[in-house]
């Protein structure tokens, strides 16, 4: 194997692929970037077998040829590189990678690149929908908080995602609140429902991040999940097990509707759970009167804290506590000035939404003060 | 108590003094940081015995009086405060400090202040002398990194201060290499001597970092040196025992003397130390010839790395070996573009100095290799 290529274009592609670079495993290769020069074209390939990341850029091959070398290292040089062109090639003797710029030369040990376990791409006519980068990245980032980072029940730990004629859905929830993001797109041929792991769905979302909007093909077989967008290549086991039907989560009608402004409730709510954080349930309480909020906390051990905030409502006042991490989440993903809060009572699940949209819904269940 | 003041000056006060809050300590009063308002200022002092900061700020006194309360708890408090305006009054009844800005009420829960240790400053009317921030900064920044990080032998943990005359100088070593700062001052009336903690000498950077130079006293007595500038007073316990004579470290004449751009001999150091960084001793190796100097290393379990620079020479040439890291330390510190190594033998102490000063010294012991 022989080829020049950008040391740009060569840094993009590590920056692409590192996520999947196993770092625990009783598999050393798995800890290498796998690289194949054929065609013009380098691809970087890296998986922990949870997840698979492939990057394809130009390259100017003189001799096509494969192989594998430390992921960390190799990335770690790469950045370091002096220059604007590299010069990579490989010795079949000592098994080395030699990689050259301007006056630096690294001869990297290889790892068998036979044993690599290359991605199988989804092959599939019928499983299969494109959706754009940006409505993509939007229902991600705005419910995949909600997802709970404890493994003891795995279907928590993924997001619920929906395609079914116009509309796409995405659910992410840990039991105790849950975030729903719906959008519109163009008709899908067939419905699509799958339970994807937060961890894939938060690197998607960071590399989802061009300036104009790209499509994403998305394919989908059992048991598994690619996203293919630019020079990408994204793929990923889904989780098995069946999702619990949100819709029976979101109370169908509220008592009380209070409008407020999503920055003012968000920094008070910040201040205020300071004094709670340290607690064993990091609580905020809440009163709701006619024409105000009062945040609340108190910690035995510090001291305690209380804020007003100005707001509007509809029906009767009434206080209620939550955990303050739950409010300051929801209110830092939320995307709008204005937020509505539409509550029952101190016991039955709270509802909150973008004053300007229906399409984003997130349910917080309270918590239980003496 | 009862106080107003600006809540930026508060954040500089609380900023300044933070970095003396015991984290572990038996006494919990430690954790905390004094408040003492009287005559129109406010004064926060914190301690962990090392290292007492004292910073005295304007305030608007309306009751004088003490408190202490949670560091921790206080800083992140006062950081997160909106409007600029803070009124800040003690209850004796519940003891507590009210803190309270715009809309938002905060009760921290106060340590009993009489048994804070306050800080004794230094009264001397012979043992002090008074430099530019600027001049002292520079002393410590060129000389703290060479200090030792490691215990076992306190007094390397130390920069070596002497004044005398018109002289200053500041050393650091951890007996591998040895950095040597000197500068000329205004004549002093007697002269000092003494090892100041690394960990003060780093503080105290950090805080003297005024855009227009300013002075500061710098007091001493058995076991203790203080630093007064701008609102702040900074003590500090000094380090015990007598320190090596440097002189004697700094070889009198050399074989070998290598002129070579700074940056270029920094960058190329740090790619090829990246190969050398998971071996045992992080060793590269220098070959000087007529006009170049090649670096190179060799980690058997992952690669080599070799590169050349520009270099210009007067003597023999030689090849040396250098634990990686104390040569890039010196070189990110040096302060100048051009720089001079010199040299005997691939066994003795070379020397790095900036090309255009005799002022600053660093000496390194080579490795030997095989």
């Amino acid at each position: 194997m022989k080829f020049y290529c950008s040391k740009a274009m060569l840094q993009h592609a590590v920056q692409a692929v590192q996520k999947a670079i196993a770092t625990k495993t009783p598999l050393p290769i798995l800890t290498g970037i796998y690289l194949s020069a054929a065609n013009n074209r380098l691809e970087l390939q890296t998986t922990d077998y949870d997840m698979a990341i492939s990057c394809s850029i130009e390259a100017n091959i003189e001799q096509p040829g494969k192989a594998v070398v430390s992921g960390r290292f190799f990335q770690e040089l790469v950045r370091r590189l002096p220059g604007e062109t590299v010069e990579i090639s490989s010795n079949q003797e000592d098994s080395t990678l030699r990689i050259s710029c301007n006056s630096s030369n690294f001869n990297l040990l290889c790892f068998p690149y036979e044993e690599f376990p290359v991605i199988e791409k989804i092959q599939t006519s019928t499983n299969q929908l494109t959706l754009k980068d940006n409505v993509l990245r939007d229902i991600i980032k705005k419910t995949v908080f909600a997802c709970a980072t404890d493994e003891s029940r795995p279907i928590f730990t993924g997001g619920l995602f929906e395609a079914e004629n116009d509309s796409i859905k995405m659910v992410g929830t840990n039991t105790h609140r849950l975030a729903l993001k719906q959008d519109i797109i163009a008709p899908v041929e067939l419905p699509a429902k799958m339970i994807i792991p937060a961890k894939l769905l938060n690197e998607l979302a960071r590399s989802l991040s061009s300036d104009v909007p790209v499509d994403v093909n998305i394919y989908w077989e059992k048991g598994h999940v690619a996203f293919e967008f630019d020079d990408i290549y994204l793929k990923s086991r889904l989780i098995e097990g069946s999702f619990p039907d949100y819709n029976r989560v979101i109370p169908a009608k509220f008592d009380t509707v209070v409008f407020f402004d999503t920055h003012a409730f968000l920094d008070a709510a910040e201040r205020v759970s300071l004094m709670a954080k340290d607690g064993d349930y990091n609580i905020i309480k809440f009163r709701f009167e006619q024409d105000m909020i009062t945040l609340s906390s108190n910690n035995p051990d510090v001291g305690k804290a209380s804020e007003t905030v100005a707001a509007t409502m509809q029906g009767p006042g009434l206080e209620i506590a939550f955990n303050a991490k739950y409010v300051t989440d929801i209110l830092k993903n939320l995307g709008s000035d204005k937020a509505t809060l539409s509550l029952n009572n101190p016991l039955s699940p709270a509802c909150i939404r973008p004053a300007d949209s229906e399409k984003y819904t997130y349910v917080i269940t309270p918590v239980r003060t003496s």
